[in-house]
C-alpha cells in the first residue's frame, strides 16, 4: 500500500527513477539505463528545487557522479564522503529520501547538507568546505584497523567528493599530506576531485590555475587508454612504484605531478558526465586490490544539463524557487536593505578617502558584501580563496605595514582561523579589522552555518574590541568606528538578512570605544532603584523594546540599552543599570559566555552584583536546526515574551522553573 | 663610555662580533669576514643558552643564514619573518640584543620567540608555526601598495623563513596558494626553505618524502651553476615564463616542481651553512628587479657546528642549562612525574585491553605523551605532522566508524583546529576525545603558548563534555573517563610541568559526568547560610584549599568543591553550595567566560544567584609574559592570598576597589 503522503508529485514520470528506492536497486542497471536515470534525477532535482529553492547548480553538476558512484560501490557499507555537501541532492532522492525531497531546507524537513542523523548513506555530514579528505581517511583508516580485529569485518571503500574549490584550503592539503604515509588503511581512499573551475565565486590561487592546466593540457581518457590504464586491475604495489618513477622522469608530461608528489596515484582527467567513462573507471577503483589513495579528477559543468542554469553567471550557485520551463526565480519580497549591503555601502563610501584601507575575502566576495570594492579598487582588494587561516595572518601582516585591512567573514567560517586571531592578530594587537557577518542564527543554512559562537571565542581574548550593531544605522557606525580604529584588532557582527528598513544617514559616525546607549529611559528617578534593565547586545534590541512596552504595561519601569560594544563593555553604563534596578538582564545572540561574563565580572568585582537579580539570556546550549530566523530565535527562547517572563519570574511574578514563555 | 651592567661576559672575546652592535655593521665586511662573524656568533649563542636554557638546535642552525641576510638585507627596513621564532637567538644577538641575550626566557627578559614589542627588527612576532608566509605577503603586498600612493616610500625585500616541518601545515600552503596571485606587491616575497629534515620530531607527510627526495636527487649549486642561473639577474618576466615552460617540460628533474606548480621560483637546494654559496644567492635575490615570489631552498643542520648538540637524537632542541665544554646539560630538579607521563601511563594501560583506542598527534608524539603508545602500537598512532585541522577531522572519522580516538594537542595548538571541534565533532557529537595538554598558564613559553581560551571556545559547544582534573590522580580519572565515554565528544585539560607528588592508585577510575565532589566540608549545619563556598576547576584546588585554611583561622566557615567538569556542570552542588554560603566563588584557569559562566547562568535561572555573593575568579584581561608558573598565577590573581581578599571583600570586610592582594 502506498503512502500517498508522501508519494513524490513526480511519481509517474520516471520509469527507472521510480524503481529505484536505495541504492541498492540500481545496481543491476545497464550503464545505458543508468544514464537515463540520471537524465530523471537530474529532472527530479530541477523540479524539487524549483519548489524549495536551494543550492542548485552543484547537485546539476554531480548527477552522473552520483548515479555513477551509487551503481559501483557498496553503498551505505562503502563511504561517501560529499565535501561540503550542497551538492548532495541528487544523492539524498537516491538514498530513500525522494518521498522528502519537497522539504528541503524547509522547517522539519531536510538538510540542505549531508547529515548523518538524517540517513546512513550520509557517514559524514558536511557544510564547511574541505573537510572530506581528512573524515574520510579517519574513516579509511578504522576499518583497516577493524578488518584487522576482526576478520568477519570486510573492508570497504571510502570516497571523498571535493570540489576543486575546495581543495584550496589548507586542510585538504593538510589530509593530501598525511593520506599517503597514513598507512594501509588509506589504501581504500579515493578522492574524487571535482573540477567545474567554479566554486561559489571562480576559484582563485596556484591549485585552480595548475588544475586548469592539467584540463587544457590533456585528452580526456577514452576507454581504450582506460583499457591500457589499468588493464582490468590497477597496477600492484611494485608495478604503480616503477610506474610513479617513470611517470616522475617523465614530470608533468603525465599530468597530476604536485597530487602524484603528495603520493596520490593521479587518474584523469575525466568526464564527469559521460557514464561510459565514470562506471568503468570506478568499477576498476573499486575491484582494486591495492588501490590506494587514488586522486581522480573529473570535469564537470556546474548547473550542468539545465539550460537557464548553465547559462548564468552563478550557475545557479544557489537559488530561490524557480519556474522550471523558464528558470524565472521568484523575486524575494522586496525589503529592506540587507545587513551586508549597509556594510558595503560605508566601506565604499570611507574607501573613496581613505587609500589605506584593503579588503580581504576567503573566497566570499559577494557574500560578504566586497564586490563593489573588488571592482572599484582592485589593486586593493585581495579574494585568497577558501583559506582563513591565511586571510587572517595576510592581513595582520598587511596592518603590521600601517594600512588598514577590514577581513570579511562569516562568523562560522572565522572558526576556521581563531589560532590566527589569537596569535597573530590580537596577541600582536595588530589593527585589523574583522567584518563578521551571519553572527547569529542564520535561517535556511541551519545549525552548520549559525554564527554562535564569536562572541565566545573572541570576548575573551585581551586587546580585543567587538561591536554587535543593534540595526543597520548602528552598522553604518560599527564600519565607521572600525574603519577609523588603529589601536588594535576590532570586530563587529552583524547578522544575515534585512535590516530593519531605518532611513539611514548620510554616513556613519565614528563611536567612542566602549560606550553603549540607552535607548528607553526607565522613568524612576535617580538615586531610586526599581524596575527592570535589559541590557541588549545586537539587533534583538527591537525585542527588548517590545519586552519593555509589555513591562511598563503592567506597571513596571523599564530602562533598554544598547550596548554596541561586547567588549569592552561600558562598565559606567553597566554600573548605573545595576544600581537603578532590581532586574538586569543581559542579551545576546550568541551562546553563555561571551558578553553577559564580562559583566556579570564586573558586577562581581564592583559588589553590585550582590544587590541586583541579574539575569544573562543568551543561546541555549543546543543546535538549532534549520528554520525560519524568526522561529529560530523563538526556539532560542530570545524574543520579546522570553524578556518578559524572564524579568517578571526575577522579580517573583512567575516560576522560575519554566523557561519557555 | 660602557655601561658594564650590560656588557655581555664574553666581550673582548669575538674580535668581529663584538664590533656588530646592529646589522648596519656587518654591511661592510667580506665573506670571510662574514664566516668568521658566524662562527663567533655560534660560540656566543651556545654559551649564552648554555646559560639560560632554550631552543638551540634550530638557533644553530641558521647561523650562517642569518648573517647572511642581515649582511645582505637592509633590515630593519627589509623585513626578516623567522616562523616560529625559537631560531632566532643569533638574529636577536645581531640586532642589538646581545646585552641581554643572558636573560632568554627569564623573567622580564628577552622573549624566546622573535616579538614586535621587543625590537624593529623583529617585524612580525611567532611562536605558533607556518604564519611566516601569510604575514610576510602580507607585508609584501603592503609594501607594494604604500610605494604605489608614494614615491618616496622604497619597496622593501620581505624574507620568510620556514622549516622544513613547518610547511607541512594547511596555512603555509594556503599562503604559497596565494602568493603567486596576489599581485606585483607578492614580487619582493622571499620564501626561504629551511630544510633540515628535522622539527621538534621527525616530519612527517608526503611534503617531507617530497622535500627528501628533491635533496637527495640534487647536487648542491656551486658559484659556476649560479652565475649561469642568475646572469647576475634573474630572468625577466618574460624570460621566466620561457624559463618555466622549459622546466615545466622538464618536470621534476629540475627540481621544486611542486612549488613551481604553485608558481614559485624555485631555487636550491643550498648548502645553509655555506656562506659561499648563501651571500651570492641572496645579493641576487636582493638585486633582481623582478623577482618573486621565490622559493630559496637550503639545507642545513639542526645543531650544526656545536658537537654535543650534533650528536644528540633531538638536536639540543630545547635544552636546560648546560655545560659548553662537554654538553652536559643539568637535570631538572627531579620532581613528580609530569601530568603528562601520567597521562600517558594511564591511556597505556587502557590500551592493552582497549584496541578500539587509536591516537593522534599533530608532530608533537613526545611532548603529548604519546611515544610509549607509538612504540607499543604503531599501527593506532598516527602522527599528521604540524595539521592540527586534520587531525582532529581524521579524528572525527575514526570515530564516525566506532573506534575510539584520542587526540592530543596541547591547549594553544587545539586552536588551529576551532572549526574542525565544531563543525565536525561537536555538532555531530562524535566521540573523539580530546586530551589538552598545556592548559592554563605555561611558564618561559609565555603568552603565545600560554592555554588561556580553551574553557571558552569549548564550554559554549553544545554537546561537548570538558574536565579539568584538580591534580594527577584525578588526571589518572579524567583519562579514564575519557577513554570510556561514547556518547559524544570530551574533552580533559591539564597543566605543563609536575603534579603534586601524590601517591598513584593502579588504575583511574571512570567518573560519573557532570558531577564533582566536595573536598573540605564547612562545619555549618545543612539549612544553615553562611561562610564561603569555594568551588574550583582545575589545579587550582590546592589554592583554594589554601585560602580555606587562612579564611578558617579567621573564623569563617568554608567549604572547598573540585568541579571536576567544567562541562556539564554539577548542578546539585552548584545549587547545594549557593544555598548554603553567604559567598560563592568559582576559580578557573582561564580567561573570564568560560565555566564560571555556566556556572552563572544555572544560579540565574534558579534564581539563587539572588541570594549569594558570587565572585567569578579567572585570568585578568591580559596577555602574561612569560615567567615562572607562580609568578604567572601571581601575576593572574589566582593564588591563595588573592582568594582570601576575594572572599573577605565580598564579606565586607576588605574594600572592593583593590583588586591586588
Amino acid at each position: 500500500m502506498t503512502d500517498t503522503k508522501n508519494t513524490p508529485p513526480t511519481f509517474g514520470r520516471y520509469p527507472i527513477l521510480d524503481r529505484v528506492t536505495l541504492p541498492a536497486d540500481m545496481r543491476n542497471l545497464s550503464v545505458d539505463q543508468l544514464r537515463q536515470l540520471a537524465d530523471e534525477l537530474r529532472a527530479e532535482t530541477v523540479d524539487a528545487v524549483s519548489t524549495t529553492g536551494g543550492h542548485l547548480g552543484a547537485s546539476l553538476g554531480v548527477v552522473e557522479l552520483t548515479v555513477a558512484l551509487h551503481s559501483v560501490f557498496n553503498t551505505p557499507d562503502d563511504r561517501i564522503i560529499w565535501d561540503v555537501g550542497h551538492q548532495a541532492y541528487p544523492h539524498k532522492i537516491l538514498t530513500g529520501r525522494r518521498d522528502r525531497i519537497r522539504t528541503l531546507r524547509q522547517p522539519e524537513g531536510l538538510s540542505g547538507f549531508t547529515r548523518r542523523a538524517e540517513s546512513e548513506y550520509d557517514p559524514f555530514g558536511a557544510a564547511h568546505s574541505s573537510t572530506s579528505i581528512s573524515a574520510g581517511l579517519g574513516m579509511a583508516v578504522a576499518h583497516h584497523l577493524r578488518a584487522e580485529d576482526d576478520p568477519s569485518y570486510s573492508e570497504r571503500n571510502v570516497i571523498a567528493v571535493i570540489g576543486d574549490g575546495s581543495i584550496s584550503a589548507g586542510m585538504a592539503y593538510e589530509a593530501m599530506n598525511n593520506a599517503a604515509v597514513a598507512g594501509p588503511g588509506a589504501n581504500r581512499l579515493i578522492v574524487v576531485l571535482n573540477d567545474n573551475e567554479m566554486s561559489i565565486a571562480p576559484p582563485v590561487g596556484s591549485m585552480s590555475n595548475y588544475l586548469s592546466r592539467l584540463l587544457s593540457s590533456r585528452q580526456f581518457f577514452n576507454l581504450r587508454d582506460l583499457a591500457g590504464k589499468f588493464a582490468k586491475r590497477l597496477p600492484s604495489k611494485i608495478e604503480r612504484t616503477a610506474k610513479r618513477a617513470e611517470e616522475y622522469a617523465r614530470g608533468i608530461i603525465t599530468g597530476g605531478t604536485l597530487f602524484e608528489e603528495l603520493g596520490f596515484y593521479y587518474i584523469g582527467p575525466v568526464n564527469g558526465h559521460d557514464m561510459n567513462q565514470l562506471v568503468p573507471i570506478l568499477r576498476n577503483l573499486r575491484d582494486a586490490d591495492d588501490q590506494g589513495p587514488i586522486l581522480l579528477h573529473i570535469q564537470t559543468e556546474k548547473g550542468h544539463g539545465y539550460k537557464p542554469a548553465e547559462a548564468a553567471g552563478d550557475k545557479y550557485h544557489a537559488v530561490n524557487k524557480f519556474n522550471v520551463a523558464t528558470g524565472e526565480q521568484k523575486k524575494a519580497p522586496a525589503g529592506p536593505p540587507s545587513y551586508t549591503s549597509i556594510f558595503s555601502r560605508e566601506l565604499m563610501r570611507r574607501a573613496a578617502t581613505d587609500e589605506r584601507l584593503i579588503t580581504v575575502t576567503a573566497a566570499m566576495p559577494s557574500g560578504t558584501g566586497l564586490s563593489d570594492f573588488a571592482h572599484k579598487y582592485p589593486t586593493r582588494f585581495f579574494d585568497v580563496g577558501i583559506a582563513e587561516q591565511h586571510a587572517v595572518t595576510f592581513a595582520a601582516g598587511i596592518a603590521s605595514e600601517g594600512l588598514r585591512p577590514v577581513c570579511a567573514i562569516y562568523s562560522t567560517f572565522l572558526q576556521r582561523a581563531y589560532d590566527q586571531v589569537v596569535h597573530d592578530v590580537a596577541l600582536q594587537n595588530l589593527p585589523v579589522r574583522f567584518a563578521i557577518d551571519r553572527a547569529g542564527l542564520v535561517g535556511a543554512d541551519g545549525a552548520t552555518h549559525a554564527g554562535s559562537f564569536d562572541l565566545n571565542y573572541l570576548c575573551c581574548l585581551p586587546n580585543m574590541v567587538v561591536m554587535a550593531p543593534a540595526d543597520e544605522i548602528e552598522l553604518l557606525h560599527a564600519t565607521a568606528t572600525a574603519c577609523e580604529y588603529d589601536d588594535g584588532p576590532i570586530a563587529f557582527r552583524y547578522p544575515r538578512g534585512s535590516g530593519e528598513g531605518l532611513t539611514l544617514p548620510e554616513q556613519g559616525e565614528v563611536l567612542p570605544i566602549g560606550k553603549g546607549r540607552i535607548v528607553k529611559e526607565s522613568n524612576v528617578t535617580p538615586n531610586q532603584k526599581s524596575g527592570v534593565a535589559i541590557l541588549s547586545l545586537g539587533p534583538r534590541l527591537n525585542e527588548s523594546l517590545r519586552a519593555a512596552e509589555e513591562l511598563a504595561a503592567q506597571g513596571l519601569s523599564v530602562t533598554v540599552a544598547d550596548a554596541r560594544f561586547a567588549k569592552p563593555i561600558d562598565t559606567d553604563l553597566v554600573e548605573t543599570l545595576a544600581k537603578r534596578h532590581d532586574v538586569f538582564i543581559t542579551l545576546e545572540e550568541g551562546a553563555i559566555g561571551g558578553f553577559s561574563s564580562l559583566v556579570v565580572q564586573h558586577l562581581a568585582e564592583t559588589a553590585l552584583l550582590d544587590g541586583v537579580k541579574f539575569r544573562p539570556m543568551a543561546f541555549p546550549d543546543k543546535y538549532i536546526d534549520h528554520n525560519t530566523p524568526a522561529a529560530q530565535y523563538e526556539e532560542a527562547g530570545l524574543t520579546a515574551p522570553h524578556i518578559v517572563k524572564s524579568a517578571l519570574s526575577a522579580l517573583g511574578n512567575a516560576p522560575t522553573s519554566e523557561k519557555q514563555a
